[in-house]
């Protein structure tokens, strides 16, 4: 833990536990990449995965971020879930639910075909686990007009809240309702875009990725 | 549209247009906002509310974000939504459906009571939908001890993909499943908290939280 990464703000909330940071990031899909540009600061979504102690992104050579990441930009970068609405017996006390990660480091550009097929591979298998086994491997120039970096896990946080309304003594004798709507994602069925034959079948890492969402808590 | 706030990456995706971005906004429910902190870039998961040409963002008088930015801090702020899996037949066309918004903006200040209780009726309304009329009124200290900012929605960007993979042609002949899975917020059954009577009914604005998510489009 270092100073900027320290929760200060309800410090009850916050764990640097690498399981827990762990479990945040691989439940997600898009991370909010935040970057200097011209002393501002910029913030996007991305697509991410874990691969053991770093963070793996990914995006367009010509990408002004991907090159300001790959020359070893800094950047922080937060993973949010939100679990539900909190429905307290005050305007104050209203909240939500959520598991967040925000990291902080300078990102590595990943170079070399193989080690970026591999990344890129990574990142594939965590948006739909088990697919770039079922897929053509990738051209040398697919992988050529990627740019891959790494940002190391080792400066973080989690910061999480679940549980009912936490409200005042006081407000509980007022007779109102309180408690919490949970939130989650639901994944629906399949829609192929009928550029298939009719007797393809849906692949296997598709149907298991419907799982993943109910796995996630809520 | 300025210059950090033009789409370069596919600007097909792109749109400049408020309608398309308030509706957006206006689906969100967390933001990311990011600020440049002792030259470096820090993002923060952050609850916010559209009002008008506005983005209200609140937190404890005490943070430092709340401090810097109600010091006139400029900001990026992200808000996406993920709406599906994009299963293509290569690694390389592989992605997400989303809608995302980055705004970029100096933070205001807002000062005095009945300016901060309105803000932050507006935030509470944001999350749950008519909750700030069933509430008790915020006490003088709690309006007191909570910074509200407002950052302008001038300079912007929306970014959307929608629709099934685009392969290579060449792709398309090799026999393989491709398509999307659909994502979507479910909200669950309201959990009360075991603190009120049994006999105290689920409010208005929480029935028709479980609304809002199943308008959201997938």
């Amino acid at each position: 833990m270092s100073n900027r990464s320290k929760v200060r703000r309800l410090p009850k909330r916050a764990s640097y536990d690498r399981a827990t940071i762990d479990a945040i990031l691989d439940a997600g899909l898009i991370c909010h990449v935040g970057l200097v540009a011209d002393g501002s600061p910029v913030v996007i979504p991305m697509a991410y995965a874990r691969r053991g102690d770093e963070l793996l992104l990914h995006g367009s050579s010509a990408s002004r971020l991907m090159k300001a990441l790959a020359a070893g930009g800094e950047a922080s970068i937060a993973v949010t879930h939100l679990d539900g609405i909190v429905v307290a017996r005050s305007a104050f006390h209203s909240s939500m639910n959520y598991r967040s990660v925000v990291l902080f480091g300078k990102a590595r550009a990943i170079l070399g075909e193989e080690e970026k097929r591999a990344a890129l591979e990574a990142l594939v298998d965590h948006l739909i686990p088990g697919r770039a086994a079922e897929l053509r491997p990738m051209t040398p120039n697919e992988v050529k007009v990627t740019t891959v970096v790494a940002i190391p896990i080792d400066e973080f946080s989690a910061k999480i809240r679940f549980g009912p309304p936490v409200d005042e003594e006081s407000d509980y004798a007022l007779g109102a309702w309180g408690g919490v709507v949970p939130l989650r994602i639901e994944a629906g069925e399949p829609l192929g875009d009928g550029r298939s034959d009719a007797t393809v079948a849906v692949p296997e890492s598709v149907h298991r990725l419907r799982l993943r969402f109910d796995e996630v808590p809520s």
